[in-house]
């Protein structure tokens, strides 16, 4: 695997192969971005992964200072993992003038439910991510469902900006108790980590309501979120949407997704699950 | 030559040939257009020139609806110029959902000069280029100098968001008379018409006087408005810049450019010129 820290050296390295898969991570990998991996190899010869914490799309007071940063193990894992190429380029070569001067502005979703309590999130996710696919310039790129709106927000635009990468979603990884992998799970403390697991097992108990029959979706949220903060989490939201685009869910909606993001003491977790109704 | 009109047809011609250079264009084609397809040639075997009129860098009671669509006459030229495919896009095509929901945001640079005589265009611009990068995928793109600002918000996208494409500057074609070439040109009568090529001497006069010694580019700048206006024109602006990034000229600037634009009865024409100082 080579380790390569400059776009000069990436572009030099990307005209000598032809099949590219992508994987942007923020490194500090775990299980989930390892799956994100293994499927990338199912579409291509050969697979890039970024380490990049992007100061772009963290706000005022969030955790970029104390983003855990891990590159030498995250160098192994991916290097078990049969990738190509890690591509871990420093602030500067991404920024060289410090501040991004061009910015892609995604749709209204970037202000709802994350980008509500993150302002500039996805603003900073689309920059960095359009960036990427232009200096990797790969066939597919491979986004966890974790981030759903992530997910939901890179997929429109790439379809809105006519990129010609093919993006491939890749299921949650779950701990054995049902919490969704996170880096950000390693601020948790051991109380925490045990009672972490709720807020996944709330929103299987949402879905197991709709399939019952349910679609009183603003009562079935409220009490979502008063369970969660019954049980001592300070919920941001919780809500039910439209799978696809992430727009309000209607009764007759039949793909549906719930989202919530919860805060469990400091750290601030954020989980979804999806819904198919016949 | 191919006539194009989808972006899949784009694409899948784009596998079957390596080498491209791009002209994007708003049609109705003029000898500076053939300019810039000469020099496109000079960079790669397949040049691909688009014909679209976007309406996203139209301000409202702009000429969008009035501007000149001439197809047939355009690609006529093109075929007799030796291009490889003319990609012309219906405005579907391109925005399939009527809005563009994901914008490219230039810089500031975006508000001054043109961009604080028309709000929005240089967002227009940018996200249909980056669009149509996406969708012909050329190693170069040739750009005019006689739209001088929307050349540097071009270079400086493609440096801020990485974009894999060289983009070359080619001169401004001008009639016999000095006149900047300019599909804009046609609206002009007759009378404005044998006028127009004052603003062109006026912006020359000024490069005199500059290569002369004179740093008063503020005065410089009034009295080249004065002159317009005196001339029947209405003039948005005049200014002295520095030439690679447009920002205010100072007195110890070597590469300066001059920029106008002004109305001449209702068309309203731009021009520049460079100046070298030593």
């Amino acid at each position: 695997m080579k380790i390569i820290k400059t776009i000069n050296e990436l572009r030099q390295w990307r005209k000598t192969v032809d099949s590219v898969a992508f994987v942007p991570t923020m490194g500090n990998l775990h299980a989930g971005h390892l799956a994100l991996v293994r499927e990338a190899h199912q579409h291509a010869e050969n697979v890039v992964v970024s380490v990049f914490v992007n100061p772009l799309q963290f706000g005022q007071g969030e955790d970029f200072a104390a983003y855990p940063r891990t590159l030498q193990a995250d160098a192994e894992k991916l290097q078990n993992a049969g990738v190509a190429v890690l591509f871990a380029p420093d602030d500067k070569e991404l920024y060289p003038n410090t501040t991004q001067a061009f910015n892609v502005e995604p749709s209204a979703l970037q202000n709802e439910l994350e980008g509500k309590f993150r302002p500039g999130h996805f603003r900073g996710v689309a920059t960095v991510v359009l960036k990427l696919f232009n200096i990797v310039e790969p066939q597919i790129a491979c986004f966890g469902k974790k981030d759903f709106q992530q997910l939901v927000v890179i997929q429109q635009m790439v379809a809105e900006l006519n990129v010609n990468i093919n993006i491939v979603p890749v299921d949650t990884g779950r701990a054995d108790d049902g919490l969704a992998l996170s880096s950000r799970n390693g601020y948790l403390t051991e109380t925490e980590r045990q009672q972490a697991p709720q807020l996944y097992a709330v929103l299987c108990n949402m879905k197991d309501e709709l399939q019952k029959g349910r679609r009183d979706f603003s009562q079935l949220e409220q009490q979502a979120v008063e369970k969660l903060n019954n049980q001592g989490w300070q919920t941001d939201y919780v809500e039910i949407r439209r799978r696809s685009d992430l727009a309000h869910a209607r009764p007759d909606d039949n793909q549906l997704i719930i989202l919530a993001a919860a805060k469990l003491g400091k750290p601030r977790l954020i989980d979804n699950v999806e819904v198919d109704l016949s």
